[in-house]
């Protein structure tokens, strides 16, 4: 009996770079040393791709009855085929409605795996927002189709690295809807995922560190509304109040100087650019994007689809092992 | 005659660590090998500091009158003694009215010298907003002291790095102010500003990036309220007519990756975390801050009054020397 945890891998959005990256994992002695990687996707897609890129296709076959029947004696890297797109339909670069919908079907399946304890967490290759929109799908993000199809009553987004590590109060919102969505209760929330998430990873309690929303933390009401004094201060007081190390508002432009991020297990951000400007700037590649709160574990790639370079061999992997190795390190602490 | 510039120094909050960085300054064989430094401020409390911090202090001292009479003669490291605040009424670290009232003192006599044409540039240390305010002085900061004393029609902040250069549409205005101050006008100034300065810099045309406002730069209008179409992109549009070399709106958190930073002489930022999150995390010690547009050449310290830290011997100078580097590197190529 294989002790490795069986891993769903959804291929992303199949004009983007995902089913290129997939084919990079299913290949890497080091990904099938640690985990059973699942591609949750089309065979026919990863045929082609790995036709364009020269790069291998070695894995097992399932077809979606065959996985229901004997998903527990999968120990070995496998492809579930779950033909939702045909090969021939797909413009590499060129996401569209259809490609939309059938990544969203890779990961709509990986939930349900998930959920029916089928595998012990998902890691995801890259949507495209527009392409689900165009499909009719509403939601801005993976963060957001986890938290909807698993309704877990709290969560949110984490940008995970060595060298930073940021959650987020608020994502995928413009930027002028921001200030009317910060409420304490909504920070308290995300401090305390914040700190859960820490101290499974760390294995100790995490110091966490709360940015505020203006300049210079508003400066004592020099800058901005008070959303600093009416707002985040109060839940910052509350999360101190029930035992977690947490210091801020800091100013956001000194928060994530080196020795700061040094002393700091996670920051608080209030908004989207607050923590992926920093996390991008100093962890690309190595940066993982999961979403804590949920009853199960997720963890993607800190990248878009790439059209760019997509079926040409140039995507890097490297931030889908990462987020591969930080699924298997939360299921393993989990169990 | 020497043909090192003349720059004016000023000591910046008497109660911060600026008395200490222009100690540093006038002790350092290469600011005195590259300038004149001649630091506005208070001989008492520079020499209280020096016997605080046993940091020497050597440098000619000048009163006003004979800083009038025979400024064209100074060519040694001096010290212009402005008797702003006695010595004795400085509490180290704890700015109020009275410190926030000389650190200005020093900066508008700064002003006026460069304005008559007596020293090259103008380098300051940090002030403190709220002690700045205590006084009554309304400016929120050294950017705008300088835009409404040289009575400049427009100017921006420019943050200035080897490792990332970025310029801001807004800067001290709270949050929630920002997209009511972004017009297609202020954003093709700003542009203009910033190929106007990274033209004298880099003596070549330099390469723009305009950054977007909202998360992806509003992928297409999903997020916000489509001011990239609406205002940015009518910027970038009008800028690129003029025949600046620019690209945008990026979406903010990938803009600052290694690779386009390595491609991009200056990137336009709509509000102050957006640039300065990127520059403190990147460039910190070695970023300077300067204002483009004025009839003067003005450069900054990228860092506050650290009042954690003053008078103790701590402070790092390095931010001050990057300032005076730039300040002469403008004032010589300006000639």
């Amino acid at each position: 009996m294989s002790m490795r945890p069986r891993i769903a891998v959804t291929m992303g959005d199949p004009a983007g770079v995902g089913p290129e990256v997939c084919l990079h994992l299913l290949a890497s002695e080091e990904m099938k040393s640690v985990c059973t990687p699942v591609v949750f996707g089309d065979l026919g897609i990863l045929r082609r791709v790995a036709e364009e890129t020269n790069l291998p296709l070695s894995a097992a076959v399932l077809r979606p009855a065959e996985w229901t029947e004997n998903w527990a004696k999968v120990h070995q890297p496998s492809v579930l085929d779950l033909k939702a797109l045909p090969a021939d339909e797909v413009v590499p670069g060129r996401v569209n409605a259809a490609t939309g919908r059938a990544g969203f079907t890779y990961v709509d399946r990986a939930i349900d795996a998930a959920l029916a304890g089928q595998v012990a967490a998902v890691s995801t290759a890259p949507l495209n927002k527009e392409a689900l929109h165009s499909a009719g799908i509403n939601f801005p993000g993976h963060t957001e189709i986890f938290a909807a199809r698993t309704s877990a009553p709290r969560s949110c987004m984490m940008q995970y690295s060595e060298e930073i590590t940021c959650t987020f109060v608020t994502v995928h919102v413009g930027y002028r809807e921001v200030p009317g969505l910060l409420t304490k209760e909504r920070i308290l929330d995300v401090i305390e995922l914040t700190a859960e998430g820490l101290r499974r990873l760390r294995g100790r309690e995490p110091k966490i560190a709360v940015c505020g929303l203006n300049p210079h933390a508003g400066e004592h009401g020099l800058f901005g509304d008070r959303e600093e004094e009416r707002i985040i201060i109060p839940a910052i007081e509350a999360a101190r109040k029930k035992g977690i190390t947490i210091e801020g508002p800091l100013p956001p432009d000194t928060a994530f100087l080196p020795w700061k991020r040094k002393s700091t297990d996670a920051f608080v951000c209030m908004y989207h650019d607050q923590g992926h400007i920093p996390v991008k700037a100093l962890a690309f590649d190595s940066a993982v994007n999961t979403t804590l709160g949920l009853p199960i574990i997720r963890t993607s790639v800190d990248h878009g689809t790439a059209c760019d370079i997509a079926w040409q061999g140039k995507a890097n992997p490297s931030s889908l092992f990462a987020a591969v190795r930080l699924a298997v390190r939360l299921a393993t602490k989990a169990k």
